[in-house]
């Protein structure tokens, strides 16, 4: 599997590009739009075909280019059931998104949003803001719940190998990755806490909002385009 | 090998930590002072021993905290024989610095700074500021030589296999690796350019010099510690 890490410096997001090497069927997690012809580039530079557009939730803090990639390369839009209207494909727990060989596996884990997923390709599991490095999404808004968060994170994600890779949707420290076994053992968030010490954690958190949270939120239930766009239906 | 990434955002430079994941031994290299208590938190987490601290040259746009965790780890300096004095392990062309049962493989890439080093770890070219993702380190003070840079790359990079991967000291626009490969066929500073149309592009920039440049030179000499420090010798 052909995977490469891509960063947005303003609000810290990293999208991802998998693919598969032998058919050049390609996904993007999580794009943004200010980078859509870096990720186009990239894309033709490396002879990759863009099939999915995986979104990990409604994000809060920047805008997808989900739907100028749609329109762009005809890729399909995939987001949670209860995620945004525009996709082209709502998905829940289990279900499978093949991007040519490459079985990309969906995870529930609400809590952050209700929306929330993570993916698994292989060993490489997308967490989105579920579980960050060292961290975890906030819980403060989008219908985030920090009982369910830990339970997301605790039962699903800790449950699978410890050597299972972490690439989270955000850092703001400069990591780039983790591990499974690493986060239980090292998450200051989760190792040897409660899941009652983890909800008084999380709820008595004063942080400010999203800057762009009022702006992002209704523009990426719509792909990340503009209301009336001919391009918002799949 | 475990290979980690980090970044610092201010100056948009990659440290890299490579470990041997039976001995545990470690190298960082190119670490930036402002970090160096995530990545000694880092080090601790992981049962790493720090055993060396390996820099591609002296930089001017960061301050290197190569002489803290010497002091903090016991872990020597390593640097080019043009580069600082205060490195304990001074190489050049064809040397090996040994983490353990890893073998770093040291390349002489002079032309951004004449003291520029690459190290080679397996299929891993950390390629300090001579090869950037479609890119190069800039020529234009430390001695920097465009037709030396280019022969660095194009000889001595460039005759590693394509599938070798690349990870620089820098990246601006959110990219991460690349490989040889890829930068032979899509650098535009490269890609079907000859020496002379490279000479002639490097030497018509006309950007600004490092906001940290008249400090962090003279800083990164003394392996970042303070003139008389008690712990800049090795």
């Amino acid at each position: 599997m052909l995977l490469r890490q891509l960063f947005d410096s303003e609000s810290s997001t990293f999208t991802y590009l998998l693919a598969d090497e032998a058919t050049r069927k390609a996904a993007l997690i999580d794009p943004v739009l200010e980078h859509v012809e870096r990720d186009l580039a990239l894309l033709t530079e490396l002879g990759l075909q863009l099939t999915f557009v995986l979104e990990t939730h409604v994000h809060a803090d920047h805008i997808t280019s989900a739907g100028t990639l749609r329109h762009r390369t005809g890729a399909r839009v995939v987001a949670s059931r209860r995620g945004a209207p525009c996709a082209d494909v709502h998905v829940g727990q289990g279900d499978v998104v093949h991007v040519g060989p490459l079985a990309v596996h969906v995870l529930e884990t609400p809590g952050h949003t209700d929306d929330s997923l993570s993916y698994l390709c292989g060993d490489a599991l997308f967490s989105g803001d579920a579980l960050l490095i060292r961290g975890t999404g906030r819980t403060d808004f989008q219908n985030g719940d920090p009982g369910q968060l830990y339970d997301s994170i605790t039962r699903r994600l800790f449950s699978l190998p410890d050597d299972t890779r972490v690439y989270p949707c955000h850092d703001y420290a400069g990591h780039a990755m983790s591990t499974v076994g690493e986060e239980k053992q090292h998450n200051p968030r989760l190792a040897g806490k409660s899941r009652a010490e983890f909800i008084t954690f999380m709820n008595n958190r004063r942080i400010a909002p999203p800057r762009k949270l009022d702006i992002a939120v209704p523009a990426n239930r719509a792909c990340g385009l503009p209301p009336g766009s001919p391009h918002v239906a799949g």
